[in-house]
């Protein structure tokens, strides 16, 4: 078993609607969809860079992790995302292999995904997200 | 024209070899290449992951942007490349966008490839490179 292809690469922004705009002409297409996700706290924007997602984040709330990374570091690179056939698999790998899954059990994610995060601290500081397709999504 | 696919993300680690470790746990499977970048003061490890690639950078010398970063954030993604088909043409578009490109001619980096970075203060602090093949790699 091994880790896919970067499924999205999440960076943490203060204003969405400003973000699009310039994200927009930065890499050079609009964004494809809009997501808000109430249980993480955070309304989300996709483009494709070739077959990749970047996926702004914005905070809904101030209890919003994305609320309290944008306070300590500002904007920047949140997360990567790295595309996995069996997430449940996949964590328990991890898990015997010594990293911290801080959520054993997959929980729905933005854009049709079920989804686990590695902590950062067992990762050389790279918060990591695991994303399988949500069969039920 | 627009960005095309995420063609690495770089990583600043401490230690080079330890962090090798690490990562081969992680993604599940052995790093790919070694290469040393003397004009950037890097040495780095390339990964697979799908089809995108994940670059480990280690300072080999004090002045080593990776070292001052390290010293700053301490290990943790350090920046995003996008792939392009011509690396000119997107200096050109992304100046003229108001977008600051910190080299406006392009130079040789790491695996093959011709790059240039924008100044993360206008990409909402995000480093970001562009990677064109080098056609004298």
């Amino acid at each position: 078993m091994a880790l896919g292809k970067i499924e999205h690469l999440g960076i943490a922004v203060h204003d969405l609607q400003a973000s699009e705009h310039l994200f927009q002409t930065l890499i050079g297409q609009a964004p494809y969809k809009r997501e808000r996700v109430d249980s993480e706290g955070v309304e989300t924007s996709f483009f494709m860079a070739g077959n990749n997602k970047i996926e702004l984040l914005a905070a809904t709330n101030p209890e919003s992790p994305i609320h309290r990374f944008l306070e300590k570091n500002g904007e920047g690179i949140h997360h990567v995302a790295f595309h996995v056939d069996n997430l449940l698999q996949e964590i328990e790998r991890l898990k015997l292999a010594g990293f911290t899954v801080l959520n054993d059990s997959p929980k729905p994610g933005a854009d049709g995904k079920l989804i686990a995060f590695l902590h950062p601290k067992g990762t050389g500081g790279v918060l990591i997200e695991l994303c399988q397709d949500n069969p039920n999504a």
